[in-house]
């Protein structure tokens, strides 16, 4: 196989309001499994954390490095989540379904009493707990997925997703020349319309933040500390793409984005576990970081970040990137 | 071995103006081999054109990707140097010394009677080219070299060698972590110092063009298309240094310099030579290389780049890179 295809393939059982599948949403009964260097996980940190569903739905935090079979609770005391009392979330999976053979992903929600997976569709994921955790959301909570913007916000996704998200593995994973040159161009058409989009207009899909926003963010915050070089993504870094790059800050530094991310275990994660593209495993100490908090002037672009509502209060103790693990 | 150490044993006879080592400086007698790829190779192309050798000290050049015995002539009709009847650079070692075990490494200068390969220390010929084949010098030459500068280039030389030149690839090619980082911090330290050195005076060494930017140069013009990414050299491109990038441009944009440098060949041979960094061997197609053009404000530092000489005419129609290995 050449080109890089990903395994879509989840499990699709959702958590909602009126317990349909038989997981209804409740308090304290599940547990978001997420690793920081994921952007696929990181999606779900990020709504969490707008919606302020942290006391309600618990998380626990796998290492940034995995083996063939699954990732790990290596950051907890013991290697074991402190909830789950697992090493690996594959027991969750396996717990459910025994022998399972796809991919062991995060992010995942497990039920806590029976310590089986519940879920790990994260496209579903991150609509679910706006539009059915909503009687847990904070007073405050943005509307990210208001149905009157539903259809653009699919829509730019679908090409975000396939151009951007993946995209990058597309790029990065490729085998042959003609596959990479493919993604690559691709990637950085989708880049620059996008750039043209946010020129006059200050988030994806009007003045307010919304999914899409989260969507396309947690992959511009690897672009410059991962794909561009790791992933062959070099047309130039997101820094040298003027109005992406103020986008891209101006998320970063809003309560509830920037708060999620951790270099560290993103760059350790891609530059250790991808042997097959980086063989000797070394991460590399660059790049310099401390642009990311220099000032984007997207407030003259108007814009009401959380519409209605209003900012996420501070992270929680246990959940706060340590400081030692952003400026590298 | 953890360290990248380079083999720095190379064949040391001169051809000089006294012939003291069998090989006197003659027009015609000779052939310069070098790879465009080359930053080692590239030195000596810059200088010859500088000094307008062409016509004395003929050049064949070897395509960009090498196996592991050889840079070979498959830029040339039939696969062999024209001059020489070569197909590889070997023979020409081979010739000389049977058996030879060190790196065939280019830039070498093959004496084309014997077809025998009379040296390859490449730090050394550049200086030779200057000081020995003097007579030969097109009129308006610069003088690259000059007696009262020596102790100043030599010194200054000796810290980019080590830091830059060569401070690259021992980041690029460390096969652990302290390696590289030791490389790394080593390595954007002096470009820092060089940074800092540059900032009020055109050239390295004085308001005039010497051997010491011709050293610089060449690694800084592979900066941004392959040490950055493939050798993990990423605090910052070459373009996010103000100072070193206006420096670097100017030098390109001189006669003499860019005209020497085909990206596409040096992107192909990183990048398809080291499958041990770069397994697939896929050659990115970034960065974007418009910006090399663009104007760098140097000249308002004054500054005479040829000194009392004048810069080099146009390069010969054979020896001319193509358009099309220029902008990826």
């Amino acid at each position: 196989m050449s080109e890089y295809s990903r395994d879509s393939r989840y499990i699709t059982t959702r958590i909602t309001a009126d317990g349909r599948d038989g997981y209804p949403v409740e308090p304290g009964r599940y547990r978001l499994v997420v690793a920081r260097a994921c952007p696929w996980a990181n999606r779900m940190i990020i709504v969490r954390r707008l919606l302020g569903l942290e006391d309600v739905l618990s998380m626990g935090i796998c290492g940034p490095v995995h083996d063939e079979r699954s990732w790990t609770f290596d950051l907890d005391p013991g290697g074991r989540d402190p909830v789950l009392g697992i090493e690996r979330l594959q027991e969750a999976y396996f717990k459910r379904f025994p022998g399972y053979e796809r991919g062991i992903t995060v992010p995942a929600i497990v039920e806590e009493a029976t310590g089986e997976v519940v879920t790990n569709d994260y496209a579903q994921m991150t609509i679910d707990l706006s539009l059915e955790w909503t009687r847990y959301h904070r007073a405050g909570a943005p509307e990210l997925y208001p149905e009157h913007l539903r259809a653009e916000i699919d829509e730019v996704s679908e090409l975000v997703y396939r151009d951007v998200n993946n995209g990058v593995y597309r790029a990065g994973f490729a085998s042959d020349q003609d596959s990479y040159q493919k993604a690559y161009r691709r990637l950085f058409d989708r880049l620059d319309w996008l750039s043209d989009r946010l020129a006059g207009q200050r988030y994806l899909v009007g003045d307010t933040i919304t999914e899409a926003d989260v969507r396309l963010f947690t992959t511009l915050a690897r672009f410059d500390a991962v794909y561009h070089g790791h992933f062959k993504c070099n047309r130039t870094k997101l820094a040298e793409i003027p109005v992406l790059w103020a986008y891209t800050r101006d998320l970063f530094q809003t309560p509830g984005f920037g708060d999620t991310i951790d270099f560290a275990q993103i760059k350790q994660h891609y530059y250790e576990v991808h042997r097959m593209i980086n063989p000797t495993g070394i991460v590399p100490l660059g790049p310099d970081l401390r642009n990311w908090l220099t000032p984007h002037g997207r407030e003259s672009l108007g814009g009401r970040p959380f519409g209605e509502g209003t900012p996420p209060g501070p992270t929680l103790a246990a959940e706060t990137v340590p400081a030692a693990n952003w400026v590298s």
